[in-house]
Protein backbone atom coordinates (compact mmCIF):
# COMPACT_ATOMS: atom_id res chain seq x y z
CA UNK A 1 0.00 0.00 0.00
CA UNK A 2 0.97 3.26 -1.38
CA UNK A 3 1.75 6.24 1.78
CA UNK A 4 -1.30 8.08 0.38
CA UNK A 5 -4.06 5.18 0.45
CA UNK A 6 -2.63 4.43 3.99
CA UNK A 7 -3.14 7.54 4.91
CA UNK A 8 -6.33 7.49 4.01
CA UNK A 9 -7.22 4.44 5.28
CA UNK A 10 -6.76 6.04 8.65
CA UNK A 11 -9.74 8.07 8.17
CA UNK A 12 -12.21 5.24 6.26
CA UNK A 13 -13.14 3.61 9.68
CA UNK A 14 -14.18 7.30 10.73
CA UNK A 15 -17.31 7.54 8.04
CA UNK A 16 -18.31 5.51 4.75
CA UNK A 17 -18.17 8.85 3.37
CA UNK A 18 -14.55 8.38 1.69
CA UNK A 19 -13.88 6.34 -1.38
CA UNK A 20 -15.83 7.70 -4.09
CA UNK A 21 -14.57 10.62 -6.27
CA UNK A 22 -16.86 12.47 -4.04
CA UNK A 23 -18.68 12.78 -0.98
CA UNK A 24 -22.34 12.37 -0.49
CA UNK A 25 -24.37 14.08 2.58
CA UNK A 26 -28.61 14.20 1.84
CA UNK A 27 -28.40 15.78 -2.42
CA UNK A 28 -24.83 17.36 -1.85
CA UNK A 29 -22.01 16.76 -3.00
CA UNK A 30 -18.69 17.40 -1.99
CA UNK A 31 -15.17 17.10 -4.01
CA UNK A 32 -11.90 18.16 -2.88
CA UNK A 33 -8.66 17.71 -5.14
CA UNK A 34 -5.08 19.35 -5.03
CA UNK A 35 -3.63 20.19 -8.55
CA UNK A 36 -0.14 20.88 -7.52
CA UNK A 37 3.26 21.97 -9.44
CA UNK A 38 5.83 19.60 -9.97
CA UNK A 39 2.88 17.10 -8.49
CA UNK A 40 0.27 17.12 -11.74
CA UNK A 41 2.06 19.50 -13.93
CA UNK A 42 5.11 21.56 -14.74
CA UNK A 43 4.96 24.94 -15.43
CA UNK A 44 5.99 24.71 -18.74
CA UNK A 45 3.89 22.57 -20.21
CA UNK A 46 0.90 24.48 -20.05
CA UNK A 47 -0.06 28.57 -19.98
CA UNK A 48 -0.93 29.37 -16.69
CA UNK A 49 -5.00 29.86 -18.09
CA UNK A 50 -4.39 26.11 -19.02
CA UNK A 51 -3.29 25.02 -15.64
CA UNK A 52 -6.59 26.72 -13.84
CA UNK A 53 -8.55 25.49 -16.54
CA UNK A 54 -7.46 21.83 -15.61
CA UNK A 55 -7.25 22.42 -12.09
CA UNK A 56 -11.57 22.88 -12.50
CA UNK A 57 -12.17 20.44 -14.72
CA UNK A 58 -10.21 17.39 -13.00
CA UNK A 59 -12.83 18.77 -10.05
CA UNK A 60 -15.48 19.39 -12.05
CA UNK A 61 -15.25 16.01 -13.66
CA UNK A 62 -15.27 14.53 -9.67
CA UNK A 63 -19.04 15.75 -9.39
CA UNK A 64 -19.86 14.88 -12.75
CA UNK A 65 -18.73 11.10 -12.22
CA UNK A 66 -21.15 10.98 -9.34
CA UNK A 67 -24.14 12.57 -11.09
CA UNK A 68 -23.78 15.56 -9.57
CA UNK A 69 -24.19 19.14 -10.79
CA UNK A 70 -21.49 21.71 -9.69
CA UNK A 71 -22.53 24.47 -8.38
CA UNK A 72 -20.31 26.46 -5.82
CA UNK A 73 -16.37 26.10 -6.10
CA UNK A 74 -13.62 27.55 -3.25
CA UNK A 75 -10.10 27.78 -4.84
CA UNK A 76 -7.32 27.89 -2.46
CA UNK A 77 -4.68 29.29 -4.82
CA UNK A 78 -0.63 29.11 -3.47
CA UNK A 79 1.45 31.64 -6.07
CA UNK A 80 4.82 31.67 -6.34
CA UNK A 81 6.14 35.15 -5.17
CA UNK A 82 7.42 35.86 -8.45
CA UNK A 83 4.16 35.61 -9.83
CA UNK A 84 3.41 39.57 -12.07
CA UNK A 85 -0.22 41.12 -11.47
CA UNK A 86 -0.53 39.46 -15.53
CA UNK A 87 0.30 36.05 -14.45
CA UNK A 88 -2.31 36.21 -11.66
CA UNK A 89 -5.19 37.75 -14.15
CA UNK A 90 -4.20 34.86 -17.13
CA UNK A 91 -4.49 32.61 -13.51
CA UNK A 92 -8.32 33.85 -12.70
CA UNK A 93 -9.20 34.17 -16.38
CA UNK A 94 -8.84 30.11 -16.31
CA UNK A 95 -10.86 30.11 -13.00
CA UNK A 96 -13.33 32.26 -14.39
CA UNK A 97 -13.68 30.98 -17.82
CA UNK A 98 -14.95 27.20 -17.19
CA UNK A 99 -16.51 28.04 -13.85
CA UNK A 100 -18.72 30.69 -16.18
CA UNK A 101 -19.08 27.48 -19.51
CA UNK A 102 -20.35 25.27 -15.85
CA UNK A 103 -22.08 27.77 -14.34
CA UNK A 104 -19.94 27.47 -11.24
CA UNK A 105 -20.04 30.08 -8.32
CA UNK A 106 -16.45 30.66 -7.27
CA UNK A 107 -17.82 31.67 -3.68
CA UNK A 108 -14.43 31.77 -1.47
CA UNK A 109 -11.33 30.13 -0.84
CA UNK A 110 -7.86 31.41 0.39
CA UNK A 111 -4.34 32.31 -1.41
CA UNK A 112 -1.16 32.26 0.06
CA UNK A 113 2.34 33.23 -1.21
CA UNK A 114 4.14 30.01 -1.84
CA UNK A 115 8.06 28.59 -3.41
CA UNK A 116 5.30 26.87 -6.52
CA UNK A 117 1.90 27.06 -7.92
CA UNK A 118 0.21 24.61 -5.46
CA UNK A 119 -3.77 24.39 -5.89
CA UNK A 120 -6.34 23.14 -4.22
CA UNK A 121 -10.16 22.82 -5.49
CA UNK A 122 -13.48 22.23 -3.41
CA UNK A 123 -16.56 21.64 -5.27
CA UNK A 124 -19.89 21.55 -4.01
CA UNK A 125 -22.55 20.12 -6.40
CA UNK A 126 -26.29 18.94 -6.22
CA UNK A 127 -27.67 15.70 -7.38
CA UNK A 128 -30.68 13.44 -6.36
CA UNK A 129 -29.46 10.09 -7.90
CA UNK A 130 -26.11 10.07 -7.32
CA UNK A 131 -23.83 7.13 -8.82
CA UNK A 132 -21.20 5.22 -6.76
CA UNK A 133 -18.06 2.86 -7.57
CA UNK A 134 -19.80 0.33 -5.19
CA UNK A 135 -23.18 -0.10 -7.70
CA UNK A 136 -21.89 -2.76 -10.49
CA UNK A 137 -24.22 -5.27 -10.99
CA UNK A 138 -23.26 -9.09 -12.25
CA UNK A 139 -24.29 -9.02 -15.80
CA UNK A 140 -23.79 -5.08 -16.41
CA UNK A 141 -21.98 -4.34 -19.57
CA UNK A 142 -18.36 -2.22 -18.94
CA UNK A 143 -17.68 1.34 -20.66
CA UNK A 144 -15.55 4.32 -21.06
CA UNK A 145 -15.97 7.21 -23.05
CA UNK A 146 -13.77 8.49 -25.68
CA UNK A 147 -10.64 6.92 -26.30
CA UNK A 148 -7.48 6.60 -24.53
CA UNK A 149 -4.28 6.05 -24.70
CA UNK A 150 -3.41 9.99 -25.89
CA UNK A 151 -2.49 11.60 -22.15
CA UNK A 152 -0.36 9.05 -21.53
CA UNK A 153 1.41 9.17 -24.80
CA UNK A 154 1.57 12.93 -24.27
CA UNK A 155 2.69 13.00 -20.63
CA UNK A 156 5.64 11.05 -21.82
CA UNK A 157 6.28 13.88 -24.64
CA UNK A 158 6.06 16.30 -22.25
CA UNK A 159 8.37 14.59 -19.63
CA UNK A 160 10.90 14.61 -22.62
CA UNK A 161 10.61 18.19 -23.22
CA UNK A 162 8.63 18.24 -26.18
CA UNK A 163 5.26 20.13 -26.46
CA UNK A 164 1.43 18.94 -27.44
CA UNK A 165 -1.14 21.08 -29.23
CA UNK A 166 -3.18 23.01 -26.94
CA UNK A 167 -6.44 21.09 -27.57
CA UNK A 168 -5.12 18.03 -26.53
CA UNK A 169 -6.93 15.68 -23.89
CA UNK A 170 -4.19 16.23 -21.28
CA UNK A 171 -4.16 20.11 -21.16
CA UNK A 172 -8.10 20.26 -21.40
CA UNK A 173 -9.87 17.21 -20.68
CA UNK A 174 -12.95 16.98 -22.46
CA UNK A 175 -15.67 16.00 -19.78
CA UNK A 176 -18.64 14.54 -21.11
CA UNK A 177 -20.76 15.80 -18.44
CA UNK A 178 -23.76 15.95 -20.64
CA UNK A 179 -24.29 12.80 -22.08
CA UNK A 180 -23.78 11.12 -18.68
CA UNK A 181 -26.52 13.69 -17.07
CA UNK A 182 -28.60 12.29 -19.82
CA UNK A 183 -27.79 8.27 -19.69
CA UNK A 184 -27.61 8.57 -15.66
CA UNK A 185 -30.71 6.96 -14.69
CA UNK A 186 -29.79 3.55 -16.58
CA UNK A 187 -26.06 3.60 -15.03
CA UNK A 188 -25.65 1.23 -12.31
CA UNK A 189 -21.40 2.22 -11.01
CA UNK A 190 -19.54 5.25 -12.53
CA UNK A 191 -16.21 7.14 -11.77
CA UNK A 192 -13.76 8.86 -14.00
CA UNK A 193 -10.73 7.71 -15.51
CA UNK A 194 -7.98 9.73 -13.46
CA UNK A 195 -5.28 6.84 -12.95
CA UNK A 196 -6.17 4.57 -15.63
CA UNK A 197 -8.78 2.14 -17.17
CA UNK A 198 -7.19 -0.79 -15.37
CA UNK A 199 -6.90 1.16 -11.92
CA UNK A 200 -10.59 2.29 -12.00
CA UNK A 201 -11.71 -1.31 -12.52
CA UNK A 202 -9.65 -2.26 -10.10
CA UNK A 203 -11.36 0.81 -7.95
CA UNK A 204 -15.16 -1.02 -9.38
CA UNK A 205 -13.91 -4.39 -8.43
CA UNK A 206 -13.05 -3.42 -4.87
CA UNK A 207 -15.90 -1.64 -4.47
CA UNK A 208 -19.22 -3.91 -5.82
CA UNK A 209 -16.85 -7.48 -5.06
CA UNK A 210 -17.25 -7.71 -8.81
CA UNK A 211 -15.12 -8.96 -11.55
CA UNK A 212 -14.83 -8.73 -15.11
CA UNK A 213 -15.16 -10.82 -18.29
CA UNK A 214 -13.63 -8.83 -21.28
CA UNK A 215 -14.87 -8.66 -24.52
CA UNK A 216 -11.15 -8.17 -26.18
CA UNK A 217 -8.20 -7.59 -25.20
CA UNK A 218 -7.25 -3.93 -24.15
CA UNK A 219 -3.48 -3.23 -24.43
CA UNK A 220 -1.23 -1.36 -21.63
CA UNK A 221 -1.33 2.13 -23.99
CA UNK A 222 -5.20 1.98 -23.49
CA UNK A 223 -5.63 0.73 -20.56
CA UNK A 224 -2.79 2.34 -18.21
CA UNK A 225 -3.13 6.18 -19.50
CA UNK A 226 -3.86 8.07 -16.65
CA UNK A 227 -5.56 11.79 -16.84
CA UNK A 228 -8.12 10.75 -19.22
CA UNK A 229 -11.22 12.26 -17.22
CA UNK A 230 -13.34 9.94 -19.31
CA UNK A 231 -16.40 8.43 -17.65
CA UNK A 232 -16.41 4.54 -17.04
CA UNK A 233 -19.02 3.52 -15.77
CA UNK A 234 -21.67 0.33 -15.83
CA UNK A 235 -25.18 0.00 -16.91
CA UNK A 236 -27.77 -3.14 -17.29
CA UNK A 237 -27.73 -4.45 -20.46
CA UNK A 238 -31.68 -4.21 -21.40
CA UNK A 239 -30.68 -0.27 -21.44
CA UNK A 240 -28.02 -0.21 -23.98
CA UNK A 241 -29.93 1.16 -26.94
CA UNK A 242 -31.02 3.90 -24.94
CA UNK A 243 -27.50 4.77 -23.80
CA UNK A 244 -26.28 4.01 -27.19
CA UNK A 245 -28.76 6.49 -28.79
CA UNK A 246 -27.48 9.07 -26.06
CA UNK A 247 -23.92 8.72 -26.96
CA UNK A 248 -24.86 9.41 -30.64
CA UNK A 249 -26.68 12.36 -29.65
CA UNK A 250 -24.43 13.26 -27.99
CA UNK A 251 -21.69 12.83 -30.46
CA UNK A 252 -19.53 10.69 -27.40
CA UNK A 253 -17.97 7.60 -28.72
CA UNK A 254 -18.39 5.11 -26.51
CA UNK A 255 -16.70 1.67 -25.87
CA UNK A 256 -18.65 -0.95 -24.26
CA UNK A 257 -15.49 -3.71 -23.69
CA UNK A 258 -16.48 -6.17 -20.80
CA UNK A 259 -18.74 -7.76 -18.65
CA UNK A 260 -19.90 -7.40 -14.90
CA UNK A 261 -19.26 -11.14 -13.50
CA UNK A 262 -19.00 -12.67 -10.19
CA UNK A 263 -14.86 -12.38 -8.97
CA UNK A 264 -12.59 -10.00 -8.68
CA UNK A 265 -10.08 -7.76 -10.70
CA UNK A 266 -6.57 -6.86 -9.97
CA UNK A 267 -4.30 -5.32 -12.47
CA UNK A 268 -0.30 -5.09 -12.08
CA UNK A 269 -0.21 -1.57 -13.75
CA UNK A 270 0.92 1.19 -12.14
CA UNK A 271 -1.25 4.14 -11.03
CA UNK A 272 -0.31 6.27 -13.85
CA UNK A 273 -0.58 9.48 -13.08
CA UNK A 274 2.52 12.36 -13.39
CA UNK B 1 -1.91 45.75 -2.90
CA UNK B 2 -0.66 42.63 -2.17
CA UNK B 3 -0.63 39.92 -4.84
CA UNK B 4 -2.88 37.67 -2.71
CA UNK B 5 -5.44 40.51 -2.66
CA UNK B 6 -4.93 41.34 -6.06
CA UNK B 7 -5.71 37.96 -6.96
CA UNK B 8 -8.51 37.40 -4.82
CA UNK B 9 -10.20 40.89 -6.59
CA UNK B 10 -10.27 38.92 -9.57
CA UNK B 11 -13.40 37.15 -8.15
CA UNK B 12 -14.81 39.63 -6.47
CA UNK B 13 -17.27 40.91 -9.45
CA UNK B 14 -18.17 37.53 -9.62
CA UNK B 15 -20.15 37.08 -6.60
CA UNK B 16 -20.49 38.83 -3.30
CA UNK B 17 -20.09 35.93 -1.55
CA UNK B 18 -16.02 36.36 -0.86
CA UNK B 19 -14.73 38.53 1.46
CA UNK B 20 -15.69 36.95 5.28
CA UNK B 21 -14.38 34.09 6.60
CA UNK B 22 -16.40 31.96 4.55
CA UNK B 23 -19.06 31.85 2.50
CA UNK B 24 -22.91 31.61 3.05
CA UNK B 25 -24.90 29.77 0.72
CA UNK B 26 -28.79 29.57 2.27
CA UNK B 27 -27.93 27.80 6.05
CA UNK B 28 -24.94 26.06 4.57
CA UNK B 29 -20.96 27.60 4.95
CA UNK B 30 -18.19 26.65 3.36
CA UNK B 31 -14.77 28.34 4.52
CA UNK B 32 -11.23 26.86 2.89
CA UNK B 33 -8.18 27.58 4.27
CA UNK B 34 -4.49 26.50 3.96
CA UNK B 35 -1.68 25.72 6.24
CA UNK B 36 1.31 25.03 4.58
CA UNK B 37 4.77 24.66 5.72
CA UNK B 38 7.27 27.03 5.57
CA UNK B 39 3.64 29.61 5.40
CA UNK B 40 2.18 28.88 7.98
CA UNK B 41 4.20 26.87 9.99
CA UNK B 42 7.62 25.31 10.33
CA UNK B 43 8.29 21.46 10.75
CA UNK B 44 10.78 21.49 13.79
CA UNK B 45 8.36 24.10 15.48
CA UNK B 46 5.18 21.62 16.21
CA UNK B 47 4.63 17.46 16.40
CA UNK B 48 2.78 16.46 13.34
CA UNK B 49 -0.10 16.08 15.79
CA UNK B 50 -0.34 19.57 16.43
CA UNK B 51 0.48 20.58 13.00
CA UNK B 52 -2.70 18.74 11.96
CA UNK B 53 -4.62 19.85 14.76
CA UNK B 54 -3.95 23.62 14.45
CA UNK B 55 -4.45 22.86 10.76
CA UNK B 56 -8.72 22.34 11.59
CA UNK B 57 -8.37 24.63 14.58
CA UNK B 58 -7.90 27.72 12.17
CA UNK B 59 -10.42 26.80 9.85
CA UNK B 60 -13.00 25.92 12.40
CA UNK B 61 -12.40 29.37 13.83
CA UNK B 62 -13.69 30.60 10.15
CA UNK B 63 -17.16 28.54 10.93
CA UNK B 64 -17.40 30.09 14.23
CA UNK B 65 -16.65 33.69 13.39
CA UNK B 66 -19.89 32.84 10.56
CA UNK B 67 -21.39 32.08 13.76
CA UNK B 68 -21.98 28.29 11.96
CA UNK B 69 -21.68 24.79 13.54
CA UNK B 70 -18.92 23.11 11.58
CA UNK B 71 -20.44 19.33 10.45
CA UNK B 72 -18.02 18.28 7.91
CA UNK B 73 -14.16 18.22 6.73
CA UNK B 74 -12.40 17.72 3.54
CA UNK B 75 -8.70 17.38 3.69
CA UNK B 76 -6.18 17.66 1.25
CA UNK B 77 -2.90 16.90 2.00
CA UNK B 78 0.15 17.01 0.73
CA UNK B 79 2.69 14.40 2.05
CA UNK B 80 6.80 14.80 2.08
CA UNK B 81 8.28 11.32 0.44
CA UNK B 82 10.06 10.59 3.34
CA UNK B 83 7.18 10.48 5.92
CA UNK B 84 6.93 6.97 7.72
CA UNK B 85 3.67 5.35 8.37
CA UNK B 86 4.04 6.30 12.30
CA UNK B 87 4.48 10.02 11.13
CA UNK B 88 1.07 9.17 8.39
CA UNK B 89 -0.61 7.90 12.01
CA UNK B 90 0.46 10.80 13.93
CA UNK B 91 -1.33 13.87 11.43
CA UNK B 92 -4.32 11.67 10.97
CA UNK B 93 -4.74 11.55 15.03
CA UNK B 94 -4.42 15.38 14.68
CA UNK B 95 -7.14 15.69 12.82
CA UNK B 96 -9.46 13.07 14.00
CA UNK B 97 -8.79 14.40 17.89
CA UNK B 98 -9.82 17.58 16.69
CA UNK B 99 -13.12 16.24 13.89
CA UNK B 100 -13.82 14.26 17.31
CA UNK B 101 -13.63 17.23 19.77
CA UNK B 102 -15.89 19.47 17.74
CA UNK B 103 -18.63 16.67 16.44
CA UNK B 104 -17.15 17.00 12.74
CA UNK B 105 -17.29 14.20 10.19
CA UNK B 106 -14.12 13.80 7.93
CA UNK B 107 -16.22 13.15 4.81
CA UNK B 108 -13.68 12.91 1.92
CA UNK B 109 -10.35 15.35 0.12
CA UNK B 110 -7.12 14.35 -1.37
CA UNK B 111 -3.97 13.26 -0.65
CA UNK B 112 -0.57 13.44 -3.00
CA UNK B 113 2.93 12.81 -2.48
CA UNK B 114 5.27 16.10 -2.59
CA UNK B 115 8.34 18.24 -1.23
CA UNK B 116 6.57 19.40 2.00
CA UNK B 117 3.54 19.13 4.11
CA UNK B 118 1.36 21.36 2.45
CA UNK B 119 -3.06 21.00 4.01
CA UNK B 120 -6.06 22.49 2.47
CA UNK B 121 -8.80 22.07 4.68
CA UNK B 122 -12.47 22.81 3.42
CA UNK B 123 -14.99 23.13 6.95
CA UNK B 124 -18.70 22.68 5.75
CA UNK B 125 -20.90 24.08 8.54
CA UNK B 126 -24.27 25.08 9.02
CA UNK B 127 -26.05 28.61 10.51
CA UNK B 128 -29.33 29.60 11.03
CA UNK B 129 -27.78 33.61 11.79
CA UNK B 130 -25.01 34.28 10.09
CA UNK B 131 -22.54 37.17 10.86
CA UNK B 132 -20.53 39.02 8.68
CA UNK B 133 -17.54 42.16 8.82
CA UNK B 134 -20.14 44.00 6.75
CA UNK B 135 -22.99 44.53 9.85
CA UNK B 136 -21.42 46.99 12.63
CA UNK B 137 -23.81 49.69 13.43
CA UNK B 138 -22.94 53.09 14.48
CA UNK B 139 -22.92 52.63 18.64
CA UNK B 140 -21.68 49.31 18.75
CA UNK B 141 -19.67 48.47 21.26
CA UNK B 142 -16.52 46.48 20.29
CA UNK B 143 -14.48 43.90 21.75
CA UNK B 144 -12.41 40.86 21.62
CA UNK B 145 -12.07 37.44 23.89
CA UNK B 146 -9.46 36.16 25.31
CA UNK B 147 -5.66 37.84 25.57
CA UNK B 148 -3.68 39.49 22.35
CA UNK B 149 -0.13 39.12 22.24
CA UNK B 150 0.90 35.94 23.28
CA UNK B 151 1.66 34.47 19.74
CA UNK B 152 3.32 37.28 18.54
CA UNK B 153 5.74 36.69 21.06
CA UNK B 154 6.21 33.01 20.94
CA UNK B 155 6.41 33.43 16.58
CA UNK B 156 9.50 35.48 17.50
CA UNK B 157 10.88 33.28 19.87
CA UNK B 158 9.91 30.09 17.23
CA UNK B 159 11.51 31.94 14.79
CA UNK B 160 15.21 32.23 16.52
CA UNK B 161 15.28 28.35 17.26
CA UNK B 162 13.69 29.09 21.06
CA UNK B 163 10.65 26.36 21.83
CA UNK B 164 7.51 27.49 22.99
CA UNK B 165 5.30 25.40 25.37
CA UNK B 166 3.00 22.72 24.03
CA UNK B 167 -0.09 24.48 25.17
CA UNK B 168 0.66 28.31 23.79
CA UNK B 169 -1.68 29.31 22.11
CA UNK B 170 -0.43 29.30 18.99
CA UNK B 171 0.33 26.09 19.13
CA UNK B 172 -3.22 25.51 19.84
CA UNK B 173 -5.75 28.10 19.47
CA UNK B 174 -8.15 28.25 22.26
CA UNK B 175 -11.35 28.98 19.77
CA UNK B 176 -14.16 30.59 21.79
CA UNK B 177 -17.13 28.50 19.84
CA UNK B 178 -19.47 27.86 23.17
CA UNK B 179 -19.34 31.60 24.05
CA UNK B 180 -19.73 32.91 21.18
CA UNK B 181 -22.64 30.92 19.57
CA UNK B 182 -24.37 31.66 23.22
CA UNK B 183 -24.39 35.24 22.69
CA UNK B 184 -24.23 35.75 18.66
CA UNK B 185 -27.92 36.67 18.62
CA UNK B 186 -26.57 40.32 20.18
CA UNK B 187 -23.89 40.35 18.07
CA UNK B 188 -23.92 42.23 14.86
CA UNK B 189 -20.39 41.95 13.00
CA UNK B 190 -17.85 39.72 14.08
CA UNK B 191 -14.70 37.84 12.70
CA UNK B 192 -11.80 36.05 14.08
CA UNK B 193 -8.43 37.49 14.74
CA UNK B 194 -5.72 35.75 12.23
CA UNK B 195 -3.88 38.49 11.04
CA UNK B 196 -3.55 40.61 14.10
CA UNK B 197 -6.65 43.78 16.04
CA UNK B 198 -5.41 46.45 13.74
CA UNK B 199 -5.41 44.25 10.93
CA UNK B 200 -9.08 42.96 11.68
CA UNK B 201 -10.14 46.04 12.58
CA UNK B 202 -9.46 47.42 9.04
CA UNK B 203 -11.52 44.57 7.79
CA UNK B 204 -14.64 45.71 9.64
CA UNK B 205 -14.20 49.18 8.86
CA UNK B 206 -13.61 49.00 4.90
CA UNK B 207 -16.56 46.02 5.07
CA UNK B 208 -19.01 48.28 7.69
CA UNK B 209 -17.86 51.53 6.39
CA UNK B 210 -17.55 52.55 9.74
CA UNK B 211 -14.18 54.05 12.41
CA UNK B 212 -14.21 53.16 16.34
CA UNK B 213 -12.94 55.55 19.18
CA UNK B 214 -10.86 53.57 21.24
CA UNK B 215 -11.27 53.75 24.78
CA UNK B 216 -7.60 53.03 25.50
CA UNK B 217 -4.69 52.89 23.49
CA UNK B 218 -3.75 49.67 22.11
CA UNK B 219 -0.43 48.66 22.09
CA UNK B 220 1.39 47.12 18.63
CA UNK B 221 2.23 44.17 20.62
CA UNK B 222 -1.74 43.55 21.43
CA UNK B 223 -2.61 45.04 18.00
CA UNK B 224 -0.67 43.15 15.68
CA UNK B 225 -0.62 39.89 17.17
CA UNK B 226 -1.62 37.34 14.10
CA UNK B 227 -3.16 33.98 14.53
CA UNK B 228 -4.53 34.65 17.83
CA UNK B 229 -7.53 33.35 16.69
CA UNK B 230 -9.77 34.68 19.39
CA UNK B 231 -12.76 36.33 18.20
CA UNK B 232 -13.20 39.87 17.72
CA UNK B 233 -17.22 41.39 17.43
CA UNK B 234 -19.48 44.50 17.86
CA UNK B 235 -22.54 44.31 19.53
CA UNK B 236 -25.46 47.39 20.59
CA UNK B 237 -24.62 48.27 24.24
CA UNK B 238 -28.30 47.64 25.06
CA UNK B 239 -27.15 43.93 24.98
CA UNK B 240 -24.29 44.94 27.55
CA UNK B 241 -25.14 43.15 30.45
CA UNK B 242 -26.20 39.97 28.93
CA UNK B 243 -22.54 39.73 26.99
CA UNK B 244 -20.65 40.25 30.07
CA UNK B 245 -22.84 37.66 31.95
CA UNK B 246 -22.21 34.92 28.55
CA UNK B 247 -19.09 35.98 29.11
CA UNK B 248 -18.37 35.33 32.91
CA UNK B 249 -20.40 32.02 32.98
CA UNK B 250 -18.24 30.95 29.96
CA UNK B 251 -15.39 31.95 31.69
CA UNK B 252 -13.72 34.10 28.83
CA UNK B 253 -11.95 37.09 29.55
CA UNK B 254 -13.78 39.71 27.51
CA UNK B 255 -12.23 43.40 26.54
CA UNK B 256 -14.32 45.93 25.49
CA UNK B 257 -11.87 48.42 23.97
CA UNK B 258 -14.17 50.36 21.33
CA UNK B 259 -17.55 52.24 19.66
CA UNK B 260 -18.25 52.16 16.52
CA UNK B 261 -18.58 56.02 15.23
CA UNK B 262 -18.99 57.26 12.00
CA UNK B 263 -15.74 57.67 9.79
CA UNK B 264 -13.03 54.82 9.06
CA UNK B 265 -10.13 53.24 10.42
CA UNK B 266 -6.42 52.29 8.75
CA UNK B 267 -3.63 50.75 10.11
CA UNK B 268 -0.47 51.06 9.44
CA UNK B 269 0.82 47.61 10.89
CA UNK B 270 1.77 45.01 8.60
CA UNK B 271 -0.49 41.53 8.15
CA UNK B 272 1.08 40.06 11.03
CA UNK B 273 1.27 35.63 10.20
CA UNK B 274 4.15 34.13 9.99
Amino acid sequence: MNKEDYFIQQFTNQTKLIGDDAAVVGNMVYSQDAFFENVHFKREWMSLKQIASKAMLVNISDAIAMNAKPLYALLTVAIPKDFSTSDLRKLANGFKKVANDYGIKIIGGDTISNEKLDISITIISQTSNPKYRADAKIGDLVCYTGTLGSCKKDLKKLLKGKKVPSKAKFIKPKLKGDFFYDISKYVNASLDISDGLFFELQRVSKASKVGFEFFDEISPEVGTSGEEYEMLFTFPKKHLEKVMLSAKNHKVPLNIFAKVIKGSYKTTAKNHHF
